[in-house]
């Protein structure tokens, strides 16, 4: 190993432990923090992103690299992905000028904090000049890192950015089956909960038996709460931190107990995720997650896939049924719970979207982003694009933009190339769940009784454990045994929605 | 103002704006993190103070400093005292070479480390290769401080680097009065003592009960609860974070609700003057608090003086009845209060010793690590030296190295200087406490009603709003009319202790 690589890693070492840093605050700032404090806060994580960028875009970084690269063949394999992961994290830092990183910075914290003061009454005059500029600065960006990275086009840069190694004709592909499939889909399942009985309320939820409740899955999850932690409370539900400190909040609804519990299977995933990266690697490039596709698609197994199978809701049935204390009540069984979760209706608001409609939402956002960014649609036209998208959609059209183009804070702080993740992440888990049952049988039987050993094992295994050692094709590749495509994800929606396989 | 001095206040910006990130993940890592995260925090510790020292080291710095000094007849007075901290920062942080600030770091965990594991077996074998290494160390990097910064011996620039301008002189001669002054003292406190009858036992008060005592008394003492807060739990007692995100924790105990009660006394008053520095100076070094020693007479002044005062103890006496249901109860009189508070009694203990012998416990350690910096004492000599000491100071002999001079974390983590300032911030305390009442006579008829408003503000105006703009002498001389001196000190200890003031 030469010199120059080993410096390289220690480098490396050091931003990694500055970005867990980070991560610590924010999630710190998200659950203890008093708001007063909010300015120290910002300036302490100015200070980490200063270091950071200095660090990285120290000349001898530069020089480390040619170094290394030199000496290459002396590197193993899984060292020569580690060094091309550096090399990308150092050309995208000294690809944008100082001024620019800056710019990105004040106008994304600008845009959230106009996002959060004028969202809610729809007040497009005031937020058109951010989403304009945060459009063009992208672009900016987009056009910088393409040349450097070997993209097309500016957008494949930027959808880089939040997911490596996705490529855009796959997005492009697999959305276009997509947004073929589900709009029948939809028709037929609506149709088909026409037929059934409404959902019986399940009821009010104490907290304290909600935690419980939460608290179980978590273990039965395989959370290592020995180096980790689900903060206590109702709070905004994230999960960030480190492999070795993962945490987590969920948020409580009295009325509404799947909420909380579905969000705690969703950020458990996350945190399984990070808690099983390679410790042979920690704190270096490859040993880190890979992009938001795959780091949703390992929130989304447990969420959506894992449990909410047939085998799970009577286990939770069961489970509810003991915790509550209320045996037999029709609220709590299988079926219900299943017509609770798996109830269809185009509505405005993505974020409380259901399952079957979700990818519309992000299929409408992605085509938008894409061709704002290309400079097909612009500014002016956004709003009424918009609201075409929705029609065609779901046949719908919001009454104001704080339902419609405005009620997403993505775009007015820069995370433009971000959404195709969260359908992507979808796809991918139902990609993964199959697999893992297919090669796995008995992971079914284990969920029938509450517990996902098989399953957590199946994913450290064939995901977790690689860190950002393999590409997403040969991820995919590898532990499914074809890359990331729509047709399993298809499947399991037919399957939930309309109780067959999905027929083209 | 030059542009070189304008870089120069970016830098310490980013510079302080790092250490008040790395304040609030300890105050974390001592209250919310699981202990598997250990490792995941030291490396973010290690990576903040890595990038500091990278930031601080920078050739820049030093090409900054040279031009701002040079035009140095452009800035405001103050910003000429910025100039000259900005300036020590860096010589200390260049004096050093590399490899010693690593070794410094990597001794300081291992010393504390086996500290914890081995004090209270008092395995002095294990540990005393650790205190010889800890010493010797010391003594390598306060020789080199002392010439850059222009002190006669190391022990002088060692005490200077926790306790910045404190002269050794000072404590020389203040520590030669208190250790004539304090041994008749003690005697004749112990002979009145046994005239009294013996303190009656407050009993088992309820956590929640002593909780709300507990959150009065920071109330009313100033504490600022929009920008800090005091993390909910029995804790190991502590105040770090940044001005605007002072933090602090409470010890409890069911049967002593004064230990918690003081405990938050002087953890708020460390709060205190982090939440008074001045704005104006904020994320400068001018703007920072002073050293150990100061911030210790901010948490005595709290703690020693205005809360054990006769008339906070009526107060108390009179709240706590109302609180706790317990009316007239004699156990909660303010003479059985001031019976407990200050029962005098020898130990060997220094953290459990009572106020009236605490300071002999001090001296003893500061005799013996100036003496052991200098080489008058070496390390086979050090347990005979302490044992004669705390024999000569209070007739005693610790039974075992655990109880003597293996107690304290202090020296195996080379903080080798540091002991002086509990003293000397006790001392200022008494100095500090007495020129405001002197100043404001209805400190005290507050004080009799629960209230601290006047005594804050007189703090925060003469001592918390100075930050770092005055030299010790100066503040000492501006807000109590002379230079720190045990003088009040000893009255303070006299009048409490014996009922007069001191007679030499």
């Amino acid at each position: 190993m030469s010199a120059a690589y080993q410096k390289l890693k220690e480098r490396f070492h050091t931003l990694s432990a500055l970005s867990g840093a980070d991560s610590i605050l924010y999630m710190d700032s998200m659950t203890v923090m008093k708001p007063g404090s909010e300015g120290d806060r910002a300036e302490q994580s100015m200070a980490i992103a200063t270091a950071h960028h200095k660090l990285l875009t120290d000349p001898a970084v530069g020089d480390w690299l040619a170094a290394a690269d030199a000496d290459k063949q002396n590197l193993s394999a899984q060292d020569r992905v580690n060094l091309s992961l550096m090399r990308r994290e150092w050309v995208i830092a000294t690809a944008l000028p100082e001024d620019m990183v800056r710019e990105k910075a004040r106008l994304s914290l600008e845009g959230n904090n106009l996002h959060t003061q004028y969202r809610d009454a729809g007040n497009w005059a005031v937020m058109k000049p951010i989403y304009e500029r945060a459009f063009a600065l992208s672009r900016e960006v987009g056009d910088i890192l393409k040349d450097r990275l070997g993209f097309a086009t500016a957008y494949e840069a930027l959808l880089d950015q939040f997911s490596p190694g996705l490529k855009l004709a796959t997005v492009e592909r697999e959305f276009a089956a997509l947004e073929k499939a589900l709009p029948p889909m939809i028709a037929e399942a609506i149709d088909l909960q026409g037929k059934r009985p409404a959902a019986l309320p399940i009821g009010d939820v104490r907290l304290t038996l909600q935690k419980r409740l939460n608290h179980n899955l978590m273990m039965a999850l395989g959370f290592d709460s020995s180096r980790g932690l689900a903060y206590n409370g109702d709070m905004h539900p994230l999960s960030d931190g480190t492999p070795d400190d993962s945490r987590l909040t969920t948020r409580y609804k009295k009325s509404d107990m799947t909420e909380a519990l579905y969000t705690t299977a969703h950020e458990t995933g996350h945190s399984l995720y990070e808690q099983g990266t390679p410790r042979a690697w920690r704190y270096q490039p490859a040993g880190h997650t890979m992009g938001m596709d795959i780091h949703e698609s390992q929130s989304m197994v447990m969420e959506q896939q894992a449990c909410k199978t047939p085998e799970y809701l009577s286990y939770l049935s069961a489970e509810t049924s003991r915790l509550f204390g209320r045996p037999a009540d029709p609220a709590l069984s299988a079926d219900n719970l299943a017509r609770t979760l798996f109830h269809v209706e185009p509505s405005f608001i993505r974020i409380y979207a259901d399952e079957l409609t979700y990818p519309g939402h992000i299929i409408l956002r992605f085509n938008l982003e894409r061709d704002m960014i290309a400079g097909r649609i612009n500014i002016d036209d956004l709003p009424d694009a918009w609201n075409d998208g929705m029609k065609k959609t779901f046949g719908i059209v919001p009454p104001d933009p704080s339902k419609g183009h405005m009620q997403d804070v993505h775009w007015p702080t820069l995370s433009i190339g971000y959404f195709p993740a969260y359908t992507l992440g979808a796809m991918g888990a139902a990609q993964f769940f199959a697999a893992a049952v297919k090669a796995q049988p008995e992971i079914r039987g284990e969920i029938a009784g509450g517990q996902f050993k098989t399953l957590r094992s199946w994913l450290e295994k064939n995901v977790h454990g690689h860190g950002s050692l393999l590409t997403q094709d040969q991820l995919f590749t590898a532990a499914t045994g074809e890359p990331l495509n729509a047709r399993h994800y298809m499947d399991h929606l037919s399957r939930r929605y309309l109780g067959h396989d999905f027929k083209p």
